[in-house]
């Protein structure tokens, strides 16, 4: 697949654009373009501009406020309920991660729900913003469509409700854990089907209960949970954390934002913030963690195995590597947001790949 | 297996005198048996009477303080690390978790963490005394002994480090989730061997990668996480956020307590506390949680799944069960509890078995 790599700052001019035409005032949207873009510098593509059309589509159903008004539905000092008014998931958990790490600084954790929020990108995102902060980030989501049943049951229930937790180090890049509960998340499933893979046994079953292979099937089956049970588990209580707890839909009332582009998903999320200084002296916190990873790294290792990872390797070599060399985007994805300037009536996404 | 049902006071008052005859102030150690009893009752046998043994072997060699003088080594308005001064387990989590609700009284959510602690029993013990509250309690611990490499790896760096979840209802049993990141609990690889049963692929592997089913060669190989690397980033995260954070124990510092009797352990844990009036009302929170369970109940089902279960379902019917009909004990352990009453010089364990 030929790939071409375009600059953060013509991804993000882009999008901007798109979503200003589409409604948004200019700083919300530029604000989203820079966490969108953030998505596709540390390399969840599929969770970056790859969905831009998708968002697109459902601003002009209606289906997404473009101009929605912040509230807190309820406050602590160190807890709070933001309804945020059916806006973009980007804009209501970046102003809940905001409140939180103000929060925090005072009190020492702080713990900020979302209401009549939206798909807000990977969830990574908001826990990597306690980096910069000396705060340890956790971020979980109500997933955008239910793709799991109960353990042992066949109604689709439950989402992927992802967790992410993202630490901060002295000289190694961060630990960042971003995982869906699931063996595998929806989108690799997708991904999958574009490529004409079959799947490993152990991402998917069908009604019968029997492994799921091909995933141009995947309506006829589900996702497992990792650890059978246990991901079942997981998946309810940080469904029930991020969205019963905060008013949000859960379970039946997920909209699959997949199928449907005009009904309000109220998406459901929760941002905790951990202040490094109400435990220890952050300094030192920091390079604690650089022992970790290199305690990590040193294992002796099983037969086969070149090298011993840790979460957050990759993203921060993939960050580092698109930061400079720009961001790989297929020829497909060019083409749908060609597509999308010309039928907006705005610039078409620049090509040039050299560092601005 | 011959087993005696023993009720919940007797088990209490023996603990309590096996533990004040080793050095223990009386109101600790009654403190700590109805910790103890409590994990018998809701049916973690293998955290609960079954210890008491392990614990009198380490008192009595000096690896645990049995007057502790506890500290706040840290504290903000949601925040606190209490330093154990190398007590008991159950009561510097007990002690933690009073802190954490009477704080997030106030601020809505928060968050104590433990140092210079010793292992206090099942994790669910702790997020379990949210129920009463109107609060939601999340424990995360670092366990007691290291049985799992990082990903890849063969040094034993990560221990099983549990994570428990309680979630108050109103008619319904709470939703109590309390689960290793590893496949198997170690507790279910002992009682494998003790019961000369092989395991299930996919709980151990052993140097070489291969699969390991015999639990008397435990030694020879390491618990596998839940999801591979995802088991494996969350011990990883939740090993730092229990230890690291806190000051104590983490990776080649964890103390093997099974092995080792008189080192300090270090142990970290952590409660977080959430006021649920600090994010809706709590009557229908606890009302919406009946309706979670109803909704999971009635999923239809793969075929031979005979009903689902909920996190904590079991539990609750143990709890019932065990309360009324006292706690049943092998004739193993309660030999073993005899020697440890008459080598302490105080009484025998009563078996009449009748509720009192």
């Amino acid at each position: 697949m030929t790939e071409t790599r375009v600059t953060k700052k013509n991804l993000e001019r882009f999008i901007c654009r798109v979503l200003s035409t589409n409604g948004l005032p200019e700083d919300d949207a530029c604000t989203i373009a820079e966490l969108m873009v953030t998505a596709d510098l540390i390399g969840q593509d599929g969770h970056g501009v790859f969905r831009l059309a998708q968002y697109v589509k459902r601003l002009k159903a209606g289906g997404i406020n473009p101009k929605p008004v912040f509230a807190l539905a309820e406050e602590f000092p160190a807890s709070a309920v933001l309804d945020g008014d059916n806006g973009m998931g980007h804009l209501v958990m970046n102003h809940a991660t905001d409140i939180a790490v103000a929060k925090a600084r005072q009190t020492g954790v702080a713990w900020v729900g979302s209401r009549n929020s939206n798909h807000a990108g990977p969830a990574s995102l908001y826990a990597m913003k306690a980096l910069c902060e000396d705060m340890i980030g956790l971020y979980v989501a109500v997933g955008s469509a239910n793709h799991m049943p109960p353990w042992g049951g066949t109604d689709m229930l439950l989402s992927t409700n992802p967790i992410a937790v993202a630490i901060p180090a002295a000289e190694r890049p961060p630990i960042v854990l971003d995982m869906a509960t699931t063996v595998a998340a929806y989108g690799k499933v997708k991904t999958a089907a574009q490529r004409g893979e079959m799947m490993p046994e152990g991402w998917m079953i069908d009604r019968q209960g029997n492994p799921l292979l091909d995933p141009t099937k995947s309506a006829e089956g589900f996702l497992l949970p990792i650890g059978g049970p246990k991901g079942y588990g997981l998946s309810l209580v940080f469904g029930i954390l991020a969205g019963v707890l905060n008013g949000a839909a859960f379970g039946r009332d997920v909209v699959d934002f997949n199928a449907d582009s005009q009904s309000k998903t109220n998406t459901g999320q929760f941002i905790l913030m951990l202040n490094i200084a109400a435990f220890t002296d952050p300094a030192a916190f920091r390079s604690s963690i650089d022992d970790v990873w290199d305690e990590m790294k040193s294992s002796q290792r099983l037969p086969g195995i070149a090298e011993i990872r840790l979460p957050g390797e990759r993203l921060d070599a993939t960050l580092k590597d698109r930061s400079v060399n720009g961001i790989p985007l297929p020829a497909a994805l060019l083409a749908v947001l060609d597509d999308l300037a010309d039928a907006n009536g705005v610039a078409r996404l620049e090509r040039q790949a050299a560092p601005a």
